[in-house]
Order: C-alpha cells, then structure tokens, then sequence
C-alpha cells in the first residue's frame, strides 16, 4: 500500500506514525508545504513571551528523526497543488528547486489545517502587522519584537490565541492593547465566565476595547496607526491580528470533495471524504457536534490528534473505528487565571433551539483550611428534564483544569447532573475539599432540578417590579460594604426570628455572597409559607462581575487601567 | 419528626444539615463525646507540621454557629452510651456534668467513626506515644513537640497518616524514621508505585524501615527506645503510631445491629441498619465495594460526607435515594510528591480472584516544551476481554490530582479503557499535551488488548530463560549509562537495518526507558516475521526503582539515607 498526507502537524504526523505502526512494509510519504513538521502550534505564543526559551523546544519531531523512527518519506518545503481523484495521482510543487512531479497513492490523507483570517482592511499589509500560526510568522514577531525596540502592542482579536499574546507581550513589558468586536473577551464562553476573565486582564494593566471594531491601519516612522470604527486612532509599533482561522479546503474544493455547511471539508464517521480512497483530518474537517447535533469545525489539537490515529486505523484495516465528534473542551491560560469550556455555551444552545438550565457555583480549589486555595466559579448547563450535562465553563486559578477535565469526561459520556453528585474525587486537603467543586456543581443543578432550588439571574434584576422584595441574607458587614439597590439586608442566621418583616404576598428574590446562604435562606422561607421565593443564582459575586463588566461596556470610553 | 444523630464530624454534620434543608419543622439533636463538631480531621498533621498556622482554621463548624444556622441542637462533650431501639430512646452521658439522661427520637442516625489501632504492646501508654484522630490528640502532639524539644520521631505505619505525620514532623526540622510491617508504603496501591514514594522518601533523608515490626517501647529519661523484631532499638522523642484505625461498633453492637463481615454496622443501600428506624453512615459502615463485591470499610472523607446527604433524604423522605459503594479514591501528599489511587489494586483483585491485565505509563504532566512539566507514572487494572477499568495508580508531582479524578470517574461509570481514548480533554500547553497521559495510558491499554502490544513485566525477568533474548532498544548513551543485565543494545532508529543481527528462533524481550520506543520495536518486529516479542511494562524506569527497592529491603540493614 501507498498512502499520501498532506500537512505534517498535529493531524497528518499522528496518522502518518500510526499508519506505520500497523503497517510496516507500506510506503507512506508526507508532504508538508512548511519547513517544519510536528511543531508545537500552541507553544507558539509562550516563545515568542520568553516563557519558552529555547526555540528546539517548538519541534516535538524533525523531519530526518521522524523518517528514521518511522521510515516515512517526509517531504518539507513541498506543497501538495493538485490531487488527479481519478487517476489517484497528487501534483507536489517543491519551494526550493521549483521542481513539479507526481505521486501516485492507494489512500490519501488531507490535514491541511486552518490559515488565519487577514480581513482586507486599508493597510493590512504594512510592516510589523502579524498573524501567528507557524514557526515561521513566530520567527519574523520574535524578530520583530526584538530588532525594533517596540514598546506598544495592539492586539486585534480577544480569542484564546489574542489573549496568549496580550500576556506574552505583557510578559516582555510591552504595552498592550486588546480590540474584540463583540462584547466579551473568548467567544467560547459565556458573558458571565467571559467578565471574570475581562476583571483578571484589566487588573494587569492590560487595556481592553470590547465592541470594537478596526477600520485600518496606517505606518507612519513611529507606528503603525491602528483606526478604530468610533473615530479613535490608537498607536501600535506591533499588531497581532488574531481575529479567527479558516479551514484550508484549497485542495478539497479543486477535486471537487464535498464540503459540508459549516465550509470543512464534509467527512463521514470513518473521516473518509466524499472520496472513498481520501481521508482528511484536523482544522479543515467538519463534523457533527454531539451535543447540538449542527455541522462544526473545531481547531483544535487534542481532537487533531485523536483524529489522526482514528484515521490511521481506517485507512490501514478499512473503517473500523468511527469518530464520535468533538464536545470542544479548550482551556486558556491568561495571566495567573485559567479559564476553559467543554459543551456548548448556554449563548450557543440558545441559537441552536436547546432548551437548558444555567446554575452557576463559587468553591474553593482546595480545602479553605489548607494554604492557597482560590476560588474558582463553575457554570453549568443541563436539560429542564432529565439534567443531562450540556457544558461547563470555568474561571479560576488553581485547580480549573482538573475540574474542566472531569466534565469534559462526564459531558463526553452524555451524563446527568446526578452523575456529578456520586463523582468519588481524591481527596486530601492540598487538593481538594470533601465535597469537591465537581459534586457541589452536581448537588446545586439536582436540588433546581427537583425544585428545592429556585434560581434567578444575574441579568434580571433589572426585571424585578416594585412590589417585589429583594433580600440580602448575608452578614451585615457584607452588606454594608456593597450590595444591590434596593435589597434589604436580613441575615440568613437571623431569618427565622425575623420571619415576621417579611410579608407572604410578595415575590421575595434572595441572594448572599455565593449562592449558598440564599439557598439556605430559601429553604427556610419556603417551608413557612413562602412560595414565590428565587435565589440568585451565582450570588452577589457574580452580580457583581457581571455588572461593573457590563458598566465599563457601555461607558463611551471603556479604557479603565 | 425527631432525629437524633449520635457523632458530629463529616457524615453525622452532613446529614444534620441536610435534614434541616429537607424539614425546616423536625427536631434534630447531634450528639458528640468530643469537644468539637465537624473538624478538619484531615487537616490535622499539617496543623502539627505549622503548614496550617491558625488553629482555628481546624474548625469548618462551630457548635454554637451550626445551631444559628441549622437550628440545631447540638451537644458537644456528650457521649450516647445506650441505645434502646424497642422504646426509640438514647441514654446520654455529659461528660462536663456527669449527668445521664434520656432522649426518644423517631429515626436515629449513627455516625461514630473509626479509632485508632493501639496493639497491646508493652510500654505502649508511655508518655510520647501519640494515636492522631482528633483535635485532642492534635493539641497534645503540637503541644509536646513544642515544650519537649524533640528532636527525634518515629512513625509506625506507612499508611497515609504516617506519611503525612512524617513530612510534617520533617517540616519541623525532626529526624524522623518510618517503620512499616509491610515490604512498602501505603498498601492500598501496588509495589511498584510505592517504590516510586519510598524513593522520594529516602532522598528527603527520611529514613524507612519496611518489613519491620515493632515489638514494644521503653520510656527512659532521655528517651523512648522502641525496639524492633530485629532485636534493633531506635531511639525516639516522640512516636506516633499509624498503624491504622477500626470501626467503633460497640454502640451498635450493644443493641445488636447487625454487624458484617468486614465487621463494620452493616447498612442495605439507603444506608439503614438491620433496625429499620436506625441509619448509619462514615467509617463504622461496611458497604458491597462496586468493584469487588466484597463488603468492606471505607475510611474516607469524601464518602462519608456523600453518604451523610443521602442518608438525610432517606430518612426524610422515605428511602429515596441509593448509595452504591466506595471505589476507594484516595490520595496523598508526600513531601513534593502526589500519589493516590482509585479503585482496586492488583494485589487485592488477585486476592479477590479477579482476572485482569496490568499496564503501566509514563507520560509528562504537561507539554514538555512548557517550563516545569514533571513526569509522572500511571498504572491500570482492566478486565481482559472487555477491558472495563478496574483501577488506576499515579504517582508523581503536578497533575496527578487531576488524572486521578478524572479515572475516578471512568471507573465510578463502569467504564472501559476504550473509553480513555475518547477522553477529550482541556488543553494548553500549560495544563497537558495534545493526548492526555489518561488517553495515553488508554491507548497502550488497548494496544495490549487487540493483541498490537505485549506485555511482560518487572518482576518477571527473572523468570527470561538462557535462550531468550532480551534487547535494549534505548540510545546507546542511554544504555551506557545502565541497563538490564545480560542486554543487548540496538536502538530502535537502528533496527530495520539491524534485523540480520536478531534470531529469530529465540523469544526476544523488549525494553526502553518508558515503553513506547519498546512498543515500536515491537511493531516493527512482529511485522518482520518475529512472533515471541514481549515489551516490558512501564520499561527501565520503572524495573530500575522496583529493583533497586527490593535490593534494600534484602539488605541486612535497609536503611539508605
């Protein structure tokens, strides 16, 4: 057998290595139009920071080590520009001596990746604009960066890769700027996760442009001049333009493979294109989400990875694994926090028709009592019916991936919220608390579901009516330090001698620091008459977040540093 | 309804709060003989070891503030000494006063814990002897290794207290010796990830005595001499012994509730005794373990808090809610190390007849290109023919937490090493690779089981016959720099061309540092017509600090420092 891939990163090396392992005699070459094979994409950011500091440290794999291991032809520099379906016949154009040839293959395998979105802006192409994808764009900012003596970095696009960068220029002592369009930081993720994350950023000094949009750029001596969409111009010696990626389906597009809505290339369980002898895999594939059950892309490495053995096995001993598709868990450090997803934001479940309930949680990564626990805050999302698990989204610091990780592992497995609650962690005091975070999570979302928790939102307090009654249940010195207009402050240990303040015909809307105490609190009310009782989900922590973050949005200048 | 919960740490103060939540009207009365209600036990030797500065932090409750919020009435410093089941009554002694009386209750909840073991040997109640279980026990250790100025300590038992009481008494600055029965530490996981804690043990310069008994103490003016089964005597200042705890039964065993096999209050699902209106709950229960099915005690935290709210809503609302057992999760800090365990050991599902393959990993804790990614070693258990996960063992530094709940979860679902591989988990570089060390451990599980990968294992090569051929496939300077007797070196970069030099009449047995360049060797050879390949589990690494722990605990004297 003759098999052929395209790309040598993530996806195409790790089908390339397993095809070899279950068949040794065959003859399996690799092209890749880069210099460089098996790179590590997502350390990308960290060298350019000084985080990484040696550059050999990027190459998980050379060329020559991985054709010795593996005995696979590899062929850099080489870019695959046509493919003959018919004939099965790929065209390789050689960078370095221009030279054009063909290869003949039995199976081909596409991992073409995603290239980053250059928008055709006024300017776009001026000196010092960069976007990140390859050892070699790394190479010309590092470069860059340290040839031109910068000082002031604009960074256009507020995604996982945007946010890296902003701390990586950060890192060096540059001056950083972050434009987003829309209004939260991490797509991904939902506004309330997204605050957090925004409160962390600010607190570096980072400057954060939310709902805004850049019109072009103009180089000048001293800068590049970065227009923004409300008439501002901000001053930058380096832009990052880090505003998204798309599949490259260059090649599937000219054979004429079958691309799916979501503009991948259309694969089915097997990863087998509308070409039965060509597979593809990674960046440029779509699949359906398991959990929405819409066509997606995901460009990310774990899945790549997974993909690429799957593959393997399907190409060598024909179509005996099936691929299950991707519940897009993806985690980000930015500065000292950790903020990751699995599922399906409540904001995309929404647009897609699902019906679900949010609840959100603060607990401690650790026992309280044992030094350097943080608190990380967990929002859930499930069925109104049968609590099945439909995402997690955490920010915190210590402790947010272990967390994210054992969702992902419950969201994978199409488990409940009950399966949360009978989750047997390790647990040590360094660790972890009795009752983990996980099952906390679990134990919140069961008692809404079976109605011994009513809930509320962050979002509508702007809703209550006038008759309504809205409590504070936390200390009085916590009250006094900041609270929500309008509340009265009655102490959950205080509220069943205090029963009589509180009139039974109206709605009462609860909430303390966290979410517990209201909880608490709504026990008691409940179980003396009172029906119409809702807590605040998140508690005023989140209010809190959510509020001041929403606040700095609609200022006319939303630069607080 | 009138409860009466008898023991007020961990199970019993969770179930009390709970049944407030459930029944804002019944009566509750939580009885404790200590002085103090739900107390970080587990927190304790780091409170001796000054990690934990503030005794007060000790205290998650306070009786005073349980009552505030819960309504509760709790008796501290009070002792249930009679149970009349017949009449619905407890007969309770207050300590302070002396007084005895009487209370009825409608449904009773026992939650009396465990106590330490204290073997009857001679000398055993001289001063300096310590048992740790509870905040007394606490505040006489500190209180003596302050005012005595000890210098000297011995810890008996290598369970995870001892472990714990000899970091913290290193962190005082002590000379601190272990002595263990046993031939390793914590005996609820394998030898070979124990050897890795020994080895971690020994180069803090603690030093450790396996296979050691001791046989009695003598208090002389300077010191205590605690003499061993070798006729050797240490010397001590202070000792603890941690030689493991049992169930307190004699409540439940003076009413004759039925006890079980393991000898703990035996429960039916819903966690009610063999007197209906009696329910018990924490370390004095034996339950069916899931995995085994055999009954046991489980003497864990976090189990017995679960246990403590699904006994509220038993009680109630009428036996509504199903506990299913304890896959025994537990982990442990030892000095840099984390090492835990979920599920059951090899040596115990041998015991218990259970067939079922071992396979042990060795992978990063993070992107190895990322500063401080530690390595740490991971071993499963899983069924042969359907390969369900049956246990998982990690020892190493960062991370370990993390992969340890996350296989607790796969085996709390009855899930199969198949199910690893699907795992799709957060990643960046900081917090992991592109394939998690769990989908890595799953992915060599199930090499080995399709038949792509086998196995042979450290304490098997003794056993390799005159003919056999054992093969390091390593580098050569990684051979040099040592290997396993009688090897030859051929790396594997090398082996395709070295074929000619390998018979192929003889068995061949495989090895590398950590496994997979063995694995590889494995494939390439097995395809090149040799059939009697095995590949040695876990690899150099791991047969270099299995051996090199056997060879000190043959030795004469096995203390190395």
């Amino acid at each position: 057998m003759k098999y052929i891939i395209v790309g040598a990163v993530a996806g195409g090396a790790s089908t390339a290595a397993r095809l070899r392992r279950l068949d040794e005699q065959a003859e399996i070459i690799i092209f890749e139009k880069g210099e460089y094979i098996s790179y590590a994409n997502c350390g990308l950011p960290y060298y350019i920071g000084d985080i990484i500091k040696d550059r050999n440290k990027l190459f998980v794999q050379t060329a020559a080590a991985f054709n010795k291991r593996f005995n696979i032809d590899v062929r850099i520099s080489t870019e695959v520009i046509a493919i003959n379906p018919s004939a099965k016949k790929i065209t390789a154009h050689k960078q370095t001596t221009q030279e054009v040839y063909e290869e003949t293959y039995d199976k081909l395998i596409l991992s073409p990746g995603a290239e980053p979105v250059r928008p055709p802006l006024p300017g776009i192409n001026s000196e010092g604009i960069f976007t990140l994808r390859n050892v070699n764009d790394t190479d010309y900012i590092k470069a860059y960066v340290q040839q031109k003596h910068v000082s002031k970095a604009v960074v256009i696009g507020a995604g996982f890769i945007g946010l890296e960068m902003a701390e990586n220029f950060h890192a060096l002592g540059l001056d950083v700027t972050v434009i987003e369009m829309i209004n939260q930081v991490m797509a991904p993720v939902d506004y309330p996760v997204a605050a957090f994350v925004q409160q962390h950023i600010r607190s570096k000094k980072v400057k954060l442009r939310l709902n805004t949009a850049v019109t072009g750029f103009t180089k000048t001596q001293e800068h590049i001049e970065v227009a923004l969409n409300n008439g501002e111009v901000l001053f930058a010696d380096v832009v990052i333009l880090s505003i998204g990626v798309r599949p490259d389906t260059r090649l599937a597009a000219m054979v004429g493979l079958q691309l799916g809505p979501a503009k991948g290339i259309q694969v089915n369980e097997f990863l087998q294109t509308s070409d039965q002898d060509i597979y593809a895999v990674g960046d440029a594939i779509e699949f359906e989400n398991p959990i929405t059950h819409q066509s997606m892309i995901t460009y990310l490495a774990g899945p790549a990875n997974k993909q690429g053995r799957i593959c393997a096995d399907n190409v060598a001993l024909g179509n005996v694994r099936s691929y299950k598709g991707s519940i897009n868990t993806a985690i980000v450090k930015v500065f000292d926090m950790t903020v990751g997803t699995t599922g399906t934001a409540s904001k995309h479940l929404k647009a897609a028709g699902i019906e679900h309930i949010v609840s959100t949680t603060h607990n401690a990564s650790h026992a309280g009592y044992y030094p350097g626990a943080k608190q990380m805050t967990i929002q859930l999302a499930f069925t109104p019916k049968e609590g099945k698990l439909l995402s997690a989204q955490i920010a915190g610091y210590d402790g947010v991936d272990k967390r994210l990780d054992v969702f992902a592992s419950y969201i994978k497995q199409g488990k409940t919220v009950y399966d949360l609650i009978e989750f047997e962690h390790a647990y040590a005091p360094p660790y972890s608390s009795a009752k983990d975070p996980v099952n906390m999570a679990g134990f919140v979302a069961e008692n809404i579901l079976l109605d011994r928790l009513r809930v509320f939102y962050w979002n509508e307090l702007e809703q209550l009516q006038s008759g309504d009654l809205l409590i504070d249940v936390r200390r009085k010195d916590e009250f006094e330090a900041g609270s929500i207009d309008d509340a009265i402050n009655i102490p959950v240990d205080e509220l069943r001698e205090r029963l009589d303040e509180i009139p039974k015909d109206k709605k009462l809307y609860i909430y303390c620091e966290a979410g517990l105490r209201g909880y608490l609190a709504q026990r008691i009310l409940r179980q003396n008459g009172y029906e119409a009782v809702a807590n605040l989900s998140g508690g005023y922590y989140l209010w809190k977040t959510c509020t001041t973050e929403k606040c700095l949005l609609n200022k006319a200048n939303p630069i607080l540093v």
